[in-house]
């Protein structure tokens, strides 16, 4: 890894990325070009539950990222938290890919405000894998809102064609109100005990706005738990997962799965039927996850 | 699915249903009928411990209902809630099985006190699956009992001969004491520290009366982590599962495991041989759930 | 089983035992010997935090232990704790083998101070198993120090060939301060809130003195979450695990996993390349068991 000083781009991200539940296209090179930076931002929650986050990109969880086995991934970060001092210290951050095979001490290397890390790694299985910044407290970076999804593909797709496609990160928020706004809270983070739990960084989002399918549609979901401490019993209601895909690794197949069971950083892909038109529940089933936000629509028509 | 206003039969179920740890025989038809009923019920924990529950059936867990891949369940549920209304405030409830592919909104309807729903639905994977009330606050509904299990056998029975069959459903109890009564208590529940975690719904019950088994039987138990909330590592003492079925389908076979972790609603068939005469606890090896009632005896003659 | 008394041993263990990260060798023989006693010792978890602990030989956790299928293992106990009555109040211990298959009534029995305990059993299933003191109240046992890793081969060992191998035990410190010295906390283990995460029983010891391999190597670790109450979401930062086999049983093979989820009790062999030159940590990734102390590095030159 290498260490530059650059004029910051005016955007946060470059190459195949997109923000869940989307799925960025696939770049069909040997080699691909990824930018993420580090920013940090006013995020909300929940209706009245902002804070200033970490964010990888523009969001909490950061963007969704896709490559292919055998792909070289060029991966640029800035650090941009110097642009935001006024209202948030600026702080080192780095990068930790699940997905990479590399020496940790070079390329997850902290950088300061200002500074662009560049390193590249080879994608050597498919998976859905966890990114997140690793400077220490990284608890703290953690909750702060500094992990997002990369997904390998095999190099022919993955097996089976399917109808409809999304990503979902599920995530913990330990937060404490300080007046108008919020902020992390450490201590709760540390007692295992989040204020809101959500897939893709809002509560109860997907009941606002489902996700849209059609009656019979053959669904795969790219699924995610970034923790940072929890597990999660992932569940579609109404329907049952035909094929789970460990870690998002084919040759890890479950079938006929009604939950899966996901460890702090574990991903998978999981399919299902849409049997007939309908309203399909997602959630954590651990109910407790589901008060604090872990539920989200599945609308067929 | 459609609802009925119609009398109120004699008893609470009806068709293949048993009380754990027993499993119901199985209906050899095209079809079969099934009924569980809705009721408010008091109900005992543990010694001194009770509290009024929300019941599908007679028991806390509800009954184990059995059907076969194919086979189309027709359901009846009659919302009894209304009988009990001088001690229990009558409310909506619903069933949402997770053996069955269909719309949510639809079958999994809340009915009202004195109506009937009826639905019906095909079993098109075999496994152990949960049952529970979906009507919000289904946090709420989970913990006051409205929980349990249907197993789907697959077209032929599950393969291998075994000796004797059990079945176990582990569930968290929060509850809080209300003068001489208990009563639920949501806030335990979203801070995932339960107050009893029960095989069958009775702290301790099998440490009073073992489970009865013969040196040399193979033994098959269906389980169920019904939750609300944690994960269930599922462990017996003195043996290992030579076989373990994720979610009870037999493709998902793991072999010679010690202990299987089940997510909240995770079901499992573990099969084992008792060596010798003797006596084997079966517990949570999460060992705060043994000391909060989860550990039971197989006693083997 | 059956209970002696008889000169106390010099040493408090004998035959094919090691301490972790080590493995010891493994005996030749259709029968193995193996004698692990209990006593009371003194035991520093992290820099200024001793407590009064119950240990198998002379560590939290207990020594490794190793055998291969087929093995006939007779095993001898000790229990020593009146060795230091003017300290820590003598009381009666036991020992429970996940690799076994035996009547725990029997074999598991708890001993007096002064006693020894003798009993066999054949080694039938390859894996990572646990070991731990049954006697009531068990969670007292084990929060006391009261766990350990058995290591069963196959008969002709596990397939493949590695470069390095290291055992790594996962245990939850749940303790109090007492004057200068701490105690352990059954109300803190009850409510599943550690104070100490940590692999092979010190708080990141081998952040300290990490563990050394070379570039390139192939490293299996045998890990065991011996809980005694959460799960472990075992990882290593920079690479990816190409095996996994759950519960260390070469038939439950996952492949390309960036973490496995391990259960109260759940042992796991884990396979994985080190890609270069580096500095590469291992987490439980449920990142409050970081803070409190379940990192530790491996260092490759
Ligand atoms: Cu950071
Ligand atoms: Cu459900
Ligand atoms: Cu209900
Ligand atoms: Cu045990
Ligand atoms: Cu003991
Ligand atoms: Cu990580
Ligand atoms: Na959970
Ligand atoms: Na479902
Ligand atoms: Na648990
Ligand atoms: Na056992
Ligand atoms: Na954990
Ligand atoms: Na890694
Ligand atoms: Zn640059
Ligand atoms: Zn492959
Ligand atoms: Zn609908
Ligand atoms: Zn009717
Ligand atoms: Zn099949
Ligand atoms: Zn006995
Ligand atoms: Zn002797
Ligand atoms: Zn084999
Ligand atoms: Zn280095």
């Amino acid at each position: 890894a290498y260490i530059t000083k650059e004029a910051i781009p005016a955007t946060t991200t470059d190459g195949p990325v997109a923000y869940a539940p989307g799925l960025p296209a696939i770049v069909d090179n040997d080699t691909v070009a990824i930018r993420v930076d580090v920013q940090h931002k006013k995020i909300t929650v929940a209706e009245g539950v902002s804070f200033w986050a970490w964010t990888f990109g523009d969001s909490v969880p950061g963007p969704v990222l896709r490559v292919r086995v055998g792909q070289i991934v060029k991966f640029t970060m800035f650090n941009r938290s110097g642009l935001t001092a006024e209202v948030s210290p600026p702080m080192p951050h780095s990068i930790d890919f699940h997905a990479a095979m590399v020496d940790p001490h070079d390329k997850y290397r902290s950088i300061n405000p200002g500074e662009a890390l560049h390193f590249q790694f080879t994608a050597n299985y498919p998976g859905v894998f966890m990114y997140h910044c690793g400077t220490p407290v990284i608890l703290q970076h953690m909750i702060s809102g500094m992990t997002g999804m990369i997904i390998v593909e095999p190099k022919n797709g993955f097996p089976g064609k399917v109808d409809k496609e999304f990503t979902i990160v599920q995530n913990e928020f330990y937060l404490k109100q300080n007046d108008s706004m919020y902020e992390t809270d450490v201590n709760s983070a540390r007692n295992r005990q989040p204020m809101f739990v959500t897939f893709n960084g809002k509560y109860k989002q997907y009941v606002q706005s489902p996700l849209e399918v059609k009656a019979g549609d053959r669904v795969r979901l790219y699924i995610l738990n970034a923790g940072a401490n929890l597990t999660s019993s992932f569940h579609v209601v109404g329907t049952i997962f035909d094929k789970v895909w460990l870690d998002g690794n084919p040759h890890n197949e479950l079938r006929g799965m009604q939950t899966v069971e996901l460890g702090s950083s574990n991903g998978a892909i999981v399919e299902f039927v849409v049997p007939e038109k309908g309203t399909y529940a997602f959630v954590d089933h651990s109910f407790a996850s589901v008060e604090q936000g872990a539920i989200g629509l599945i609308e067929a028509k």
